[in-house]
């Protein structure tokens, strides 16, 4: 695979000087025109240390406009970072809208040497799909993701090595395991092409590149970007441009000048890379469920007053042990709350938490998102909140937003609410393969109940900020939400990760239903 | 002290279900108030534990839109948290701008409990100093701070602690560590005594609350709470009227319309908190410094090509190993870059980072900040940057904004860039107590060789970028800059954190300069 970066190839410095000039101007304008498109880039170096990808990304840095590009390189994981799933991390620093992100090695180094080290294939083959999901994902959501791999003949490696040794002032950059490296040259090798082979796709590939001479390895990369922005950028406006045909088809075949007006309202809200958005008839069809799960619910249960208060006491004192108990074994505990608007969220949360130690939990409400979150994926904002080990986050709303409130509302398209259950699967599965203890449950009432308490809202002066017009207006809309979640239950309830369907209708049932679940559930996780 | 506050004083569970239904409709609407006008709240508990923090911080968040409140308390520092400044963590989770930040003992528990078990009163006054003036900031940003100590008697604890650990579900709760802290119970009533004499302060005041009976204290909290609040609406909008009535006797002064369209604009870009604004005529004195410390420097330093390539190439050998040693000893660096427009900023930058490994450095460009960063104090955005041990920063612009460009420009009022000598005083000793190595660089050219630099990147296609209108009406600006500066370095340029000058006039001495300066400083500081 790699004879033919071993070509030496050279740019003398005249010709480098003449090239990179041209080059640059024409970065800066692709560079210009992804942030006014919005278009995030992920560029990913790889390869053996020595091959040139610092000094790669330093060209970079000075050709293009550094103020929107970061650089991430990685360390051992802090405890913050080895507390929380392996990815945890990247999600962290991924680029946001407009802006680019270079990555030296990051998610592919532990694998990767790993694999030369233990030559366990299985281990290496899964955290390679787990990458190619990750980076499948992004791509998705709109960012140009390209990943250059970086290489070296071993004798140049050598080379270099003994150079840096003999030379006074950098020999102190030459250490031991550069040596021990060198002398593993070909299982690195043999490595690579495994990796190359597993994650190079279409939307994120690798580009091989000879990183002999400077000159010629950095404007090799600089073009390529080059080529895969212009392509990013022409991809963006053609989409745009049918974006604009489509809707004003549309409005001419309704003929109705006020939806245009609404219409671009909504946008203005709705989340990054929404592009195309479904038209009303396709969301009056109440879907293909006559009978949704939520249906054959039993709303029956109720508790009287004593038992209420006798079993509360009982699942507070029993979860707050197994908090304990869990932040002993370090595992972490994420309870997402979904449910029917006035369905008793809050006040289930607050039951829940109450035995909780202040240190160790956190509720997050999920409300609008900010510019920052607006301007990443939209499971970033989730990441951003998971849970250190032995530590319990509850959300308030959740990532399923995605394929409820942004699917009915038509904030999200089509193609992104239908591929986001897999991208929810991924999620939850990266967090139980890390170890923490995910509970879900959807809090269930019949439409009189939530009329009822629509109603007592409106009357109780201090309930009566929970009360919005939207609340009245997702009321309407009842048969798709109910057709939604029925998809939902179905696509996401895996076994690792399975649904709680709460019912509801009885408050004082709901509570301690909802903590007594998550002792039994904790109780099959802890040891 | 704590007389007053054993006095048993009790509520019936009739009582406190009439009051607070009246209070809690009270809170909600000042709630909804403190956000429209932005003004966060940084509420804190302290006391000994089992008096009631966590129920009454439970309550509070039952009684409010807990979407818009946030509890905090703290376990042992993470690595990335001790491998910061001590306060790095509170500073992280201030609240936004119209949010309420609820802490539990947070800063105050490290120096009370080391207190009550060493005795050690001068780091306890010292901790205590350096909490004050962290309070006074973020009171002075516009923020209501405000405390509650938490007490009850030893023997209403006692009993409370005898009661869990009898009952078979709650036993888990009571610990050793409880029965210890019961038998140094004089020990914490006299470290509170001083604790409070020492940190009740007008603008952050702590209020003594009789923690025993839960109704009592909760409405007494929720009572005191409510006055704040409404105290600070009050204030907050007395302050906007007596603004808006300014600025319509300005305009009516200068009968001129423009401006109003003009200072209208400037508002919303301009930073939250910036209230008042300076008159034109104030901004056009060129301050009392007839010759600044910048007239006086010599920029006629110049270096020749080879000696220049020499001298780079030792410097950056250089730094390198000392940024490696730095490392090895857990010392992070902060390098801090202001100057003048086209300075050469930039190009020095990269030379500094070229040695590092980009593993243990990040260059943090400082733009306009985002919206979670607008919605905070304005340190906010540079403590969440800061490195943690063993690592680097580089600031491309920093706080030194607040009295340069935000002076200049009126964005920040004269009450608020006065104030900021201080307070940037306060954050660069944190940064230095903490162990952190900091080197702050001015980079200055003549209004000459600006205006060449300027013209020369107007004529480079891939220089043109850098250069915008926004430079030009700075450069008109000169008089005041170099006034801004001279204050600048007068007042911040301290024994821990002093100013290098750099002369810049030759951006290769300049490159040198910066290189070799970081050396002198980084070997002054290592062992």
């Amino acid at each position: 695979m790699f004879e033919t970066v071993e070509l030496g190839r050279e740019i003398s410095k005249q010709e480098f000087k003449e090239r990179s000039t041209k080059l640059r101007q024409d970065l800066l304008d692709a560079q210009r025109e992804m942030r006014r498109l919005g278009i995030p880039t992920v560029v990913v170096f790889g390869g053996v240390d020595g091959a040139g990808k610092s000094e790669t990304t330093g060209r970079l840095l000075e050709w293009m406009d550094a103020r929107w590009v970061k650089t991430r390189a990685y360390d051992v994981p802090s405890d913050e970072e080895s507390q929380r799933p392996d990815f945890w991390r990247y999600w962290r620093d991924l680029p946001a809208a407009g802006t680019m992100g270079v990555f030296l090695s990051a998610w592919y180094s532990r694998p990767f040497v790993d694999f030369v080290y233990n030559q366990d294939e299985g281990a290496f083959y899964e955290a390679l799909t787990v990458i190619s999901t990750f980076e499948r994902m992004i791509a998705d959501d709109g960012a140009l993701v390209i990943k250059f791999w970086m290489h070296i003949p071993s004798d140049t490696l050598e080379r270099t090595l003994k150079r840096l040794a003999n030379d006074e002032l950098q020999s102190w950059r030459v250490t031991k395991k550069d040596w021990d490296n060198l002398k593993r040259f070909d299982d690195f090798v043999n490595a690579a092409e495994h990796l190359i082979m597993r994650t190079s796709t279409g939307r994120s590939p690798w580009h091989l590149i000879e990183g002999a001479d400077g000159n010629y390895r950095e404007l090799k990369v600089g073009n390529l970007l080059l080529d895969a922005m212009r392509r990013a950028i022409e991809e963006k406006e053609k989409q745009l441009l049918a974006q604009e045909v489509w809707e004003e088809e549309l409005e001419r075949k309704n003929g109705d000048a006020k939806k245009k007006k609404k219409k671009k309202k909504d946008k203005d809200n709705s989340p990054a890379g929404s592009s195309s958005r479904l038209s009303d008839s396709e969301l009056i069809v109440p879907g293909p469920h006559s009978t949704t799960i939520l249906d054959k619910m039993d709303l029956s249960a109720k508790l009287g007053r004593d038992e209420y208060d006798e079993r509360l006491e009982a699942a507070q004192a029993r979860f707050g042990h197994l908090a304990l108990k869990a932040r002993q074994q370090n595992r972490s505990v994420v309870c997402a709350f979904e449910g029917v608007d006035a369905g008793g969220k809050g006040g289930a949360i607050r039951r829940l938490t109450s035995p909780l130690n202040p240190k160790f939990y956190q509720v997050i409400p999920i409300a609008a998102p900010t510019d920052e979150e607006f301007a990443h994926h939209y499971l970033w904002r989730f990441w951003r909140h998971l849970p250190r080990d032995g530590r319990v986050t509850v959300f308030d709303r959740t990532w399923y937003g995605r394929v409820l409130v942004e699917r009915v509302e038509g904030f999200a398209s089509k193609a992104e609410w239908r591929r986001a259950y897999n991208e929810i699967n991924y999620f939850e599965s990266e967090l139980c393969r890390h170890g923490t203890v995910l509970i879900k449950y959807w809090m269930h009432i019949s439409q009189d109940e939530q009329l009822a308490r629509f109603n007592a809202r409106a009357e109780t002066p201090h309930k009566q900020w929970k009360l919005t017009d939207e609340d009245w207006r997702n009321r309407e809309k009842w048969p798709l939400y109910k057709n939604a979640v029925h998809d939902m239950v179905e696509r996401t309830s895996t076994a690792v990760a399975p649904w709680h369907l709460v019912s509801a209708e009885q408050k004082r049932f709901a509570r301690v239903s909802v903590i007594e679940t998550a002792c039994r559930v904790l109780e099959d996780h802890l040891s």
